[in-house]
């Protein structure tokens, strides 16, 4: 018998056994070692997301496991190997999929929102999901990856180029993952967080981080002489942050729009009109985001090991959203969905 | 002497006389033929920008007009000679400029705005900021070169390209520029816009007009073929004129912000994420701008004539503020600054 953590009303998780699901033409067996908890899943428990989630729902879309049995026709992998998953789903037939944006389909498909998640002792998922890990990569850190391929995204698609100035709002895992990837790309980055636990933890990790009760703005026009930061990451989901990550931004600035605003935000369009800003929304990403973020979390360039608060088992996991709750002071809560982990991640 | 349309106060326009500027050292002296009442105009003459404007302040920017005397040190330009002005002056010292964007300098003067306008029988202003007018030009359409270009310049923002689909929100001058360079480049454009009067003036330029009372976002759907729109522009100015400007954008669509929301507008942050949208601002224009605006008016892809809905005489341009207050009806109402127009524009 398998166990699995199931969202099953606002405010509730369970530890429930689980049917383990044959895999069929096309799709793989896996057993997840571990899946961190996300902000989405902590919108789930929450029950913002009722609407859109199945009930009961097994949660969990960030993960490392390993290939436990391949359905009929599967061809490259086999069992042991150890991987990640691309949790996305598409139809293939969409106006977005036909103009070459199948991560954000019409229709699309995330795996452990709108279909059951890795917060499982076996999980059965479609093997073009399939992402290899290297041998190099312990599992523990490899489920940073998939955070790590959104905050590679986001780079993108602020279009981060060396040397330049930028301004990360928001200092929890994906602003963190942002900044470094940033930094990566070569370019300086500050970033800004209300919580001191947090901007310890940050500052820990070589990152220069400002408390949002500063005068943000007077330190990045001193920062950039007076210019402004080139580009700025709104990660915080707060109407505060917004309003910083326009204010910070020179002319012909960037403002990238990762986090979720479930409400309409008021914005300054005319400060967007003056000093002919540019907005753009980075949602998920693509194969070649998570190739990447393989890449920085295997070489250390993200070092995931410094970004896990804690560890817990699945039966533990939902005192740990309940914990997450109180906020603030950790970064990333991963589930170790194997009795042996040990056994899993060696 | 010499006459100017003044804004002396809220609401309260006069004409008086005023003083000729001889042309200094890199400046040159100009008859303005005709002068376009802008909506900037109008927000200056309601009082919104008091704060901006000295008083007694000379109107406007959109002109046309003749060489009357150069300056010590101007060359290539001769009495008679038929310009417009590009009316900006940057500091090429801020970071803007350095950057390479000095027509949204962190300290332009815009003439006209910043400094005294066109609206007046004399004019003198740098060399630098004259644009020839091709002979064919007849100066009435000239007059509506200077709004042509801040269309060109939001059609380029927009990186709009051939076959795409494109949304004009709002019908008034800026709008249908835009729509018709919009043309230009090889797109299909429709335009919004609440006024049955207006709509009727735009269909007569063999645009299609829907009303925003319409079902907008419905009617693209069906358009596109449920992908929604490649580019929408928000030249209304009104916060239900953003929230349509989101609406109707497909998977990774550019909205251009033309419009002046001098208050925070609620944006729904949660569409720019989902759909990976792109807002870009677009301010004025550049010299590259100007010149094309040109060729546009003087080849009639952009026909000035049928825009312009009234001339005045400098002593009636007061009247002509109130009447556009009334609004809704006209396009573009031009000031007539010589005595004698057709001595000016032969």
């Amino acid at each position: 018998m398998t166990l699995a953590v199931r969202y099953v009303g606002p405010r509730t998780l369970d530890t429930a056994p689980a049917d383990t699901v044959t895999p069929g033409p096309g799709e793989v067996e896996l057993a997840p070692a571990y899946v961190g908890i996300c902000g989405t899943d902590l919108h789930i428990y929450h029950g913002d997301m009722d609407q859109r989630v199945d009930r009961p729902a097994v949660l969990g879309h960030e993960m490392s496991g390993r290939v436990v049995r391949t359905g009929p026709g599967v061809e490259g992998w086999q069992p042991g190997d150890a991987v990640t998953v691309m949790p996305l789903r598409w139809d293939d037939t969409c106006p977005a999929c036909r103009s070459g944006h199948r991560h954000i389909c019409h229709d699309l498909d995330f795996i452990g929102i709108d279909s059951p998640g890795a917060m499982q002792q076996r999980w059965t998922v479609p093997a073009s999901t399939l992402v290899r890990l290297p041998a190099s990569l312990v599992l523990d850190r490899a489920a940073l990856v998939e955070p790590t391929a959104v905050a590679v995204h986001d780079v993108r698609r602020a279009a981060v180029s060396e040397g330049e100035k930028v301004v990360v709002v928001g200092g929890g895992p994906v602003g963190v993952l942002t900044a470094l990837v940033t930094r990566a790309a070569g370019a300086e980055v500050r970033i800004v967080e209300p919580s001191l636990r947090r901007r310890r933890i940050v500052e820990g990790l070589g990152l220069t981080c400002w408390s949002a009760a500063d005068d943000v703005q007077g330190m990045v026009r001193r920062w950039t002489a007076d210019a402004g930061a080139d580009v700025a990451f709104e990660v915080s989901g707060a109407a505060g942050g917004v309003t910083t990550a326009v204010d910070v931004l020179a002319v012909r600035g960037r403002l990238c729009m990762v986090a979720i605003h479930p409400r309409p935000r008021e914005m300054d369009l005319h400060r967007f009109f003056w000093r002919e800003l540019t907005l753009v929304g980075a949602r998920l990403y693509d194969r070649s985001d998570f190739e990447r973020a393989v890449a920085l979390v295997a070489d250390g360039t993200v070092p995931a090991e410094r970004l896990i608060s804690q560890v817990v088992s699945l039966r533990q996991a939902p005192k740990a959203f309940e914990a997450l709750e109180s906020g603030g002071d950790v970064m990333k809560i991963l589930v170790r969905c194997q009795d042996d982990a040990q056994g899993v991640a060696s």
